[in-house]
């Protein structure tokens, strides 16, 4: 049955990447280089993973806040690294209302200028401290080689800021945010396997001290970066002047975090669990978890269709009711695998007259007859094995494609077929640059367990750095 | 006891408008001339704004989706008036990735040009209507007299963008957001009696045949317009060429519709509701319903607001704890009133040692003695009250403030202290450059029993003018 209508990602990956964000309807691109249109069927995917992060984020204390678009061009001069960093990809709006600006102003790239501004009139005393905003906005940064989702000119994402009375209280928020908002939603809502670590000072976020990342393979076995959590020690403090009075009465300035995960996540979620069928979303993300077919027009069936969706409604789960027999099943089907919709129930009379319907898994394709009866717990109980079956098979594919090296001069041959891990101290002076060379990067540095490195272990023997070629 | 902190109204309503919204945290002036800061209380207000009318713009059938901020000049080029009534308020990007632009974009000051360039795409056939899209996004348009919430140069809000396959369903559709969601926010939610009706030629959307709109009266008596519903006709899908095959098989442009409401919705909240001692927030929308102050430091007293505020939460009302008795009591209730809390629990030893709490009614101020085992009731009935209250209160409001009249010239001393309503016919030619002279505008059309006009009466005798000052 030659149903499929992607590019086989055996053929050509990346083909296979436009051709399934294409033809499942996420987006689309726009018309100024760089942008892109979020079609409906992937702005729903969007806002499921916005609010299962956005509930995180409010757990952790954080307040959402909202600041302008348009930052004066001499706020991003005030942090020397920053303005070198996002200089390049800056769009700059030069007229206003029909005339010349006095002063260019930019559409931000990130806003940790314009935030910060207000930290130093908001924080005076240490009262007003830990300050915890995050912010949901567009983002624009010229992009020359863009890519739909995963390298666009404007980007949706959250970018949550934070200001506290000491270094350790910093780096502490900064790790919650990486573990217990990125990680969580990462691994418990995505079914995507992350590598937590610390980034090279060459690849740290342009002002930070210390930036730690989330990094997954993708199923080409190349990495993405999905989510940082930087510590900025003090360096927007001094360039905003934002201090504050400590309990002892001395002034003193404060310590920041910035951290954001962006719509790059719906590029991740395609390529770690899309195969040459489509999507295959999983289950606690999913804006339709179950699609219920009337396979064919059949008065008794299409009653026992209705009755089922609102049985699955009444126990929760997202539930779509798909009764267009004027389209043919098999048409119908193809499109439901494209969307990646975790679970299909097919309703027919023929079926019905063992009084069964078929339960069909999208990512294994395995099909079961269940008695009516039984379809909710069946269900219930299988959108539950599903989210593990992704995991893990995400989970083995990063195992089989990391190969442990000694030296440098190794990791370029065992990088050719996914990660090579190898000893920080075999990098050296130039390591990185030969490795950029090759065209791989190191995506993270980790304690030789798979854990994070220590605060203070830089020079530890120990530590070992997650080597990639990375989107 | 001269506790407020706020310019008073009848001194200099501007003046308290700007007193609360920085007062009670929920705005700040940003950088840029016109922009502005949301701070998170005003965020968190804006956002149960945003679940209120998302719900019911998913329950009319619409899906969200993103389209991008920056749109090429060409576009708005395309729709004669759009791009006329436009113009003067564009922001103008001209240099991107530090290269000099080859065509201008412009930022988005609102959507029709480039949403509709892709309806043109995916708009084939009759089976594809209708096509009904929303996006929540941040605009830009250029302000030379901004002010936070009303009037500023970015501001966020949802646009509605739907295609029809006749005119009679676009206007069916067009006013049913604007009384199905719209009205029934505005009403239901934010506590805001609004008068429906269609906009003047003058006062018309740039490329739109109709304009529908809810306008609700301050207390200043000035008029707000709250949202708009438009019937674009033909006139965009003309312009971007959106056809379908209809079920006869002939190519037939659509009929569409947009509509909107903006973060301006906030400024009206403030100027319905709010008094000489802050806001009033209506319970429904309230982030915080009710506040549990704990009065002094008590360890009794502290374990019973901790178990009311549980008690409280259970039963889904929105509840904060305020255990701060290192700040005085009264400084407290100040700051709790300025942010327009609906109900304030006030537990105290005193107080408990009778067995009761005194649960304080931001609206009225009047207290009552509650006992504690009856809290839950009497709070979830007078949160109840409190909305019907307000409502009553900004209906008494206009009531009071709208004088009807026979001629034009009636209308100049009528509307000094409110609304005027007059008879249509009596506007003349020239009416409305009159009414502009002298300040005042046609807020809207109504029939004269305050329905809305039918889709064929526009010259019907029987139909009036609202007129008023306005925002």
């Amino acid at each position: 049955m030659a149903k499929s209508v992607l590019t086989p990602q055996a053929t050509d990956f990346p083909r296979w990447y436009q051709d399934i964000v294409a033809k499942a309807e996420l987006a689309d691109n726009g018309p100024v280089r760089g942008t892109m249109v979020i079609r409906p069927y992937g702005y729903a995917i969007w806002e499921r993973m916005q609010a299962e992060i956005d509930v995180r984020i409010k757990a952790a204390g954080v307040a959402n806040a909202y600041f302008p678009l348009l930052i004066p061009e001499s706020y991003l001069r005030r942090e020397a690294e920053h303005v070198e960093g996002f200089s390049p990809e800056l769009a700059v709006v030069t007229h206003g209302g029909g005339k010349k600006l006095e002063e260019p102003v930019v559409v931000r790239p990130t806003s940790e200028t314009i935030i910060n501004s207000y930290f130093a009139k908001w924080i005076q005393s240490y009262r007003d401290l830990p300050l915890l905003i995050n912010q949901w906005a567009n983002v624009v940064r010229w992009e020359l080689r863009p890519r739909l989702f995963l390298r666009t000119t404007e980007f949706l994402w959250q970018e949550g800021h934070t200001a506290h009375a000491s270094a350790g209280e910093a780096r502490e928020f900064a790790l919650k945010i990486l573990s217990d908002v990125y990680e969580d939603v990462m691994v418990n809502v995505l079914a995507i396997p992350v590598l937590k670590g610390r980034k090279t000072d060459n690849e740290r976020f342009a002002g930070a001290t210390t930036t730690w990342t989330c990094e997954a393979m993708m199923r080409d076995a190349k990495a993405l970066q999905m989510g940082t959590s930087h510590e900025l020690g003090q360096n927007f403090a001094r360039a905003f002047d934002i201090t504050y009075l400590d309990e002892s009465g001395t002034q003193a300035y404060v310590w920041q975090t910035s951290w954001g995960v962006s719509t790059r996540l719906m590029g991740a979620l395609v390529m770690v669990h899309g195969d040459d069928d489509g999507l295959r979303l999983p289950p606690r993300l999913a804006p339709i978890q179950v699609v219920v077919i009337l396979a064919r027009a059949d008065e008794g069936a299409a009653d026992v269709a209705v009755t089922l969706a609102a049985e699955l409604r009444a126990a929760g789960i997202r539930v779509e009711l798909d009764t267009r027999t004027d389209t043919s099943f098999g048409r119908r089907v193809v499109d439901w695998e494209l969307k990646g919709v975790p679970l299909r129930l097919e309703v027919g009379p023929r079926d019905l007259a063992q009084g069964v319907v078929v339960v069909a898994r999208r990512d294994t394709g395995t099909k079961t007859s269940v008695p009516l009866a039984g379809v909710t717990a069946e269900v219930t109980a299988t959108l539950d094995a599903i989210h593990g079956a992704l995991l893990e098979e995400a989970a083995a594919l990063q195992r089989s494609r990391t190969v442990t090296v000694g030296s440098l001069e190794e990791v370029e041959p065992a990088a050719a077929s996914g990660f090579a891990v190898m000893p920080l101290s075999a990098l050296g002076a130039d390591g990185e640059t030969t490795l950029n060379r090759a065209g791989l990067s190191v995506r993270c540095i980790q304690s030789a367990d798979g854990g994070l490195p220590g605060p203070d272990d830089g020079d530890d023997a120990s530590l070992v750095a997650i080597v990639g070629r990375a989107y």
